[in-house]
């Protein structure tokens, strides 16, 4: 197994060099220089993350993690926890949104229970279980879990990552690798919650200006909702520049291990599209851990959450779409990964102005 | 052929009946209520639109007109005004931005000369010549062009939209139908000074807050154009309540020709995705002569061009992308398109909480 830490001496810097050629590619196809705006960005980055024009998306996975909060028992979600068990037999049946989105975009899911309450009876070979415990403590009064257990999350998504990444048979013949691109996205009863309190811990944010309705809690329980993680950021006093302490104090197993994810794609010179607010929380941990990992990120969407945009500027992303999606499982991630391949064959598909023979600007 | 005011007579409003079906479907599907935003929103238009649940999207067919614009002498673009013709040229070999994207969200392009300059020179089967003239007057001395051609360049659109909807074997068996869903966009040199003059002379704002720079003018460029736009205003006093009218005098052939798809397209319930700013500037015409025209309509993306939200407002219409394209052609009409598809599948192909064994809100 790849330790945290080799994994993140793993991670490099894009090739600049090859993102200006990419640049130059893209200026001389038929368009106004620019003109295809956020796609043409988009094959950049692709460029510089993988270091070469001839860029395969063929293997588009998607992770979904799944976990159990102890802050549920705060009443902070609209949904009874038993919901987080139900929805995983709902993604290995094919039932839920990321499974009809994912189709749509021809990628794959692959779903983890990294801490659901109950044991799942399941032997769908769809799921994998990485339990690092049977729920999170209720964070309102005590850590939420141990620095071991925040470790050993992360550790977690890098192990899927890998298992996934080096898979034979799922890729082309002669291609050894398994991930193309990846994408991330979580499910878990009253996860908006943690990845508040992590939002607010290292972009130092007011929890108030941080913290939303989730899946749709009203006016009373969402000043709860506020109160409960402002008691808690005053109770543990998370460390903003030690991501595991953040993590431990606050989070939750499904929001350590897609951080893992992050951190395992970057190494492999994959890129990560970040689904909505709670993965982009999960991106905060990595980005703390390694600052680097924002360059292999692509934010799919803008959630209806409103500390989503506060996380996102704390990384300098900016969201590719805004349809006010507020469901989370990698339903927007899915979407994202669409434009990306379109901003790939754009800039490897398009004439040029010389091959068209079309004048260029004067 | 149709008669525009048969097509116009032929447009009904959407079905609310089977749209409040659609919504009920939607709330009992395995998600909190509304959490998948504007996809939700699109399977309900769609609904509302083909008036059953069992919608298919097989066929899509983006519509990018072409013409020239007298206008363009008055040196309002970056570009030489050869490039319309050149662009046609790449559109059917298949290397333009509109090409890559389509082939992208397996559309088909049909590519129409409603008024090219030049004689094109080309067995393509793939270029309708529909010409109206060889490109419009110069309207900054005198009108665009006659009632007539104005009411010409519309029939066409609509003879256009026809001859594909009609068209057989491109469907699958036993379906008549050979459009699903529409897109439009274009081509033509200078045609947002146009589009920006029906923009200012429908919605009554002022040029300068409708006037952009186009394919890439620099600011000595953009004041000359919005003279130009101001003064052709004052010349001609368009009225705003007579569409034809507006078109004639400040519009373009292909934009006359995208108002007439929309009507057909309305007329026969096929939803109609409108690319940016000039494809927004047709719809405006196509909305004056006929409000419900809107109904059918899905705007695609935000354009760089400043006046487009003006417009959109005006139509009551919301961009589904922000990827800061503004290239035309229809490529933001194609990548919505494939947005679309994704809401019609999530109302038909995720589970319902009773199917799934999910417990619902609290």
């Amino acid at each position: 197994m790849r330790k945290i830490k080799e994994v993140i001496k793993a991670i490099e810097d894009l090739d600049r060099g090859m993102m200006e050629k990419a640049q130059k590619k893209l200026d001389f196809l038929t368009k106004p220089q620019g003109s295809l705006g956020r796609l043409e960005e988009l094959a950049k980055q692709l460029t510089g993350i993988k270091r070469t024009f001839d860029i395969k998306l063929k293997n588009k996975v998607i992770f979904t993690f799944a976990s159990d909060h102890g802050i549920a028992e705060e009443g902070v979600s609209a949904f009874p926890q038993e919901v987080t068990a139900q929805m995983v037999y709902n993604f290995i049946s094919g039932g839920a949104g990321i499974n009809v989105l994912a189709r749509h975009v021809k990628a794959r899911v692959v779903v983890a229970d990294l801490g659901v309450k109950e044991t799942l009876k399941t032997e769908s070979k769809n799921l994998k279980i990485k339990k690092i415990g049977f729920g999170t403590k209720n964070f309102a009064k005590t850590k939420a879990m141990t620095k071991k257990q925040a470790q050993l999350s992360i550790a977690a998504g890098i192990e899927i990552f890998e298992e996934e990444f080096s898979a034979k048979g799922r890729s082309a013949p002669g291609e050894e690798k398994g991930i193309d691109i990846a994408g991330i996205g979580e499910m878990g009863i009253a996860n908006t919650t943690p990845a508040s309190a992590i939002a607010a811990a290292i972009t130092g944010a007011k929890v108030r200006d941080i913290t939303g309705r989730g899946t749709g809690i009203n006016d009373k329980a969402l000043k709860h909702k506020i109160k409960i993680i402002e008691k808690a950021l005053l109770l543990h006093k998370p460390d903003k520049d030690d991501a595991i302490d953040v993590l431990s104090k606050v989070g939750g197993f499904e929001i350590g291990g897609l951080a893992g994810v992050i951190l395992a794609a970057a190494s492999r010179k994959v890129p990560v599209v970040v689904d909505g607010f709670i993965s982009t929380a999960a991106a905060l941990i990595a980005y703390k851990l390694e600052p680097k990992t924002a360059q292999y990120m692509i934010s799919a969407h803008s959630s209806v959450e409103k500390g989503h945009k506060i996380m996102l500027k704390y990384m300098n992303l900016r969201p590719l779409l805004n349809l006010d999606l507020r469901l989370g499982e990698g339903t927007g991630a899915a979407l994202a990964m669409s434009l990306v391949e379109a901003g790939v064959k754009i800039m490897n598909e398009m004439a040029t102005f010389e091959n068209a023979g079309v004048s260029n600007k004067e």
